[in-house]
């Protein structure tokens, strides 16, 4: 790595009676803490000009020497060389060229810029960014060194992009024949169980389908939550956008959340044009309501998990409470959907049981499998599915030793079992929907998940165990999703369901007759 | 009333042609259908200028003949009479001034002005608004009526304001020692039942705290709603602002709504600036965010009742399944509260059921009696809580005859009973907080009410009966109350609650422990 600097120290008066002073500190640092050693680290400063209040300094260092962090230990050295002395203090530092060039693992297929680049270039492997004007709060907020990230990250992200994810199955539930090939969106809709709500992708439930779901709800909770342990909780349903910053969602699916966004003020009088308005004119003036809230700092729950992690942050867990295990049931999930929605499968408003669990690699292998057991109880003797289990690692993640069953292509085609399920990553649960086609060509629905993530979160959040390092993962639940696997193999009516099913939902209600 | 107007109507092409036939009509109109009648109602269009495509007209009428009532009527009469004979259509309207004096019931205290309007005078019990260049739309619209209403409910406004509301207690609970005198939501997060949640006004419950909302919210189920036939239904938690202007939220409370705005697109390309820029800094880039986001079409769900009238507008309901009832326990309410916040009772994130029902007025007056009955039974015989039911009506809706027990002043030193509750009206649980200071001095929580709307929201909605007309009402259970209301008088040690409460709660959950 390579880094060319054209700095300013703004002093709090004149220098010229330090300049003998500060010419001497920038020859003992080069032959100081600059000075290259074995490993190529260091550089020097090759210029120096006292100029009224301003230090002006050119500088050229290189490896791990990183030219914004040296200049941020010269302004230091420097303060404490004037400081006493000739009482002088070094007010500012103003950043007004910055050259940085550093190796990439592979060339870029197509150039680009970033944001606070002047210009990026690329010749192979190296990529050289120029940058001017940087303050120095950008200096200290480790920016820079992000910024060298994200041009890593964009070039690796060209050789990944679309290229999809690896998909291993471990289980398969006996066959089942299906009850009928119907859509059950469809004709609940029909039958009045069910309403389109009256914003994009959100449902209004009508008391048959509720019960269904409700009953979805308990299950899970009754025969594989409880009887793990799992305790619930209640999670705020706001997600603040710091957090997300943590988990990564505020960058990772922007263009997927609900935002929140509040009044400026709650004073009626501030609202008193807006209201007139729209008592006038039956229609929501929407030029005034954009001036009377203020910009989202929250959006809504997306993955129900983080506030979770929120809760436990820079916590110590005692061993006696460890592995944790909480569910939440309350805070409903929203995802800013487009063209692919279909039914109540995919949707923009969902509801979801979360349970989360954090405890040490062993606690959270040993309770997967639990889960795991129990899930298969539910779905194979109570629901009576046809269904699957797969591991699926992103392409990307499966090249970064993450979640990959199977590492080495002739691999690929040996027999995997529930054993073979990486330490950390996802298994996805996918059930046949008759109505899409045969099991073997159409596309089966994903109806949970389970995952384990590893240090990501506990690290993210700094979440500590008495002794061993934590991991986490959690488990959604997704209760429109187990609805819909049931009733696109089942049907909708309560006769042809199996009897396991029959005693847990009981009667169904009557729902409103409308003429 | 008295309406002046001058209007001009454009025509398909020259109108010299029709000229006479143009002056014949507007003179057969004055000695026809605007000829003033007995009662005042009427006038004459006393000028009119035909040139080059428009003809010009001046108009003054009193009485229930307005005048923008009147000019879309000319419109349609003139374009028949010379649209086959000259073969000249009425393509538009412009009205270049109007000038509308109506009565008041009572003088205006202090002058304002509302939106659209160029000047609003005020002359004892009559009021005058300037209009101009008004467009057809905003005259079809019927928006010049709700200008005159919108004027009508200021000046009423400015005799009730700060007037507050009547209260007529109706029912109070046996006495009940309070077990302590703490604030219990202070005791909760000593205990780590409880966390602040990451934004304003907002809970995260921990086990302890959440088992025993569940338990209230399992208890007002099964203890009041399914005796008496509600059936669960699950709501979209998004209101969309059209539902509410139709409810009267939109403009009743639009400083306490927390809006919801969607991403413009989820094409992710558009968001890359956004995300490179908080890559780098680690923080959300205001601008960026409110470029990429729409103006909100929805908020989050306020009163919960909203989304149940929306899904049986239009409706006729069967004679059978009347009265409708129904309950959610699914959609989470927001309130943007300010100043008062407190604990967990006063927030601005809460969790209700919400029974809605919908029927005759014998039915709903019947079904209060039996679901006040339900209540008392749960809250003196399981609960045991210190409570009372009052008749509130806000001062301004006692003078419209609604809802108010005591409308002769002698009546209000009546003992009242809840036979007493007039048809319509909201009926408000309190609960003494023993900490907020002594039963009779201190401040009462209102934790529980119930209303009958009479037709506002059926009317609203359009939702019809096959014979009778529909009533509606509601009653918000709300669980955080609830729960304060209990443990604000029983405290937090389980050994110390009602044992009716204490079979229903079972165990409590061990919690996590924190070092």
């Amino acid at each position: 790595m390579q880094f060319d600097l054209s700095a300013r120290f703004i002093l709090s008066a004149d220098a010229e009676a330090g300049k003998a002073d500060i010419e001497a500190y920038f020859q003992e640092v080069n032959a100081g803490f600059l000075a290259r050693n074995a490993a190529g680290d260091g550089g020097a400063v090759t210029q120096v000009r006292v100029a009224g209040k301003e230090v002006a300094i050119e500088m050229e260092t290189t490896g791990r020497a990183r030219g914004h962090d040296q200049l941020l230990r010269l302004r230091k050295g420097l303060a404490e060389r004037v400081g006493k002395k000739h009482k002088l203090g070094v007010r500012d530092i103003a950043i007004d060229a910055y050259e940085v060039t550093f190796e990439l693992e592979r060339p870029c297929k197509t150039p680009f810029t970033i944001p606070f680049a002047k210009a990026l270039r690329f010749d192979g492997t190296l990529a050289t960014m120029e940058l001017e004007d940087l303050s120095d709060e950008f200096l200290q907020a480790n920016s820079i060194d992000r910024m060298m990230n994200l041009v890593r990250e964009k070039v690796e992200h060209q050789y990944y992009e679309g290229k999809g994810e690896m998909h291993h199955q471990l289980y398969a539930s006996p066959r089942r024949d299906p009850a009928w090939t119907k859509d059950p969106s469809e004709v609940m809709l029909e039958r009045e169980w069910l309403k389109q709500g009256p914003t994009k992708g959100k449902w209004f439930f009508r008391a048959q389908a509720a019960h269904v779901m409700r009953t979805m709800e308990r299950i899970a909770i009754e025969e594989v939550l409880k009887p793990l342990g799992f305790e619930e909780v209640i999670l705020p349903h706001h997600v603040a956008l710091d957090t997300w910053i943590r988990t990564g969602h505020a960058h990772g699916v922007p263009n997927e959340i609900y935002y929140v966004v509040e009044p400026k003020t709650r004073d009626i009088a501030a609202w008193d044009r807006y209201r007139d308005i729209m008592k006038i004119t039956r229609k929501v003036p929407e030029d005034e309501l954009m001036a009377n809230v203020a910009a989202p700092v929250a959006g809504i729950c997306y993955a129900q998990c983080e506030n979770v992690y929120w809760s436990l942050q820079q916590k110590t867990v005692a061993d006696a409470s460890l592995p944790i295990r909480v569910f939440d049931a309350t805070a409903i999930s929203n995802r800013y959907e487009s063209g692919g929605r279909h039914g109540i499968e995919r949707v923009d408003e969902f509801h979801r049981i979360e349970p989360v669990y954090v405890g040490t690699r062993e606690q959270l292998i040993d309770l997967r499998s639990k889960l795991l057991a129990r899930y298969q109880h539910v779905f194979n003797e109570v629901l009576e599915l046809e269904w699957r289990i797969a591991s699926v690692t992103p392409f990307y993640m499966s090249h970064s030793g993450m979640g990959d069953v199977a590492s080495a292509e002739g691999e690929k085609r040996k027999e995997k079992t529930l054993d073979d399920a990486p330490d950390t990553g996802t298994l996805d649960f996918e059930a046949w929907l008759p109505y899409r086609g045969s099991r073997d060509e159409s596309e089966w629905l994903e109806f949970q998940n389970l995952s384990i993530v590893g240090k990501k979160y506990t690290d993210a959040f700094n979440i500590k165990g008495q002794k061993a390092d934590l991991w986490s993962g959690c488990s959604g639940i997704g209760l429109e999703r187990w609805t819909v696997a049931f009733l696109a193999q089942k049907g909708l009516d309560a006769e042809g369901w199996p009897k396991a099913f029959r005693d847990r939902i009981g009667e169904m209600p009557a729902g409103i007759q409308f003429l």
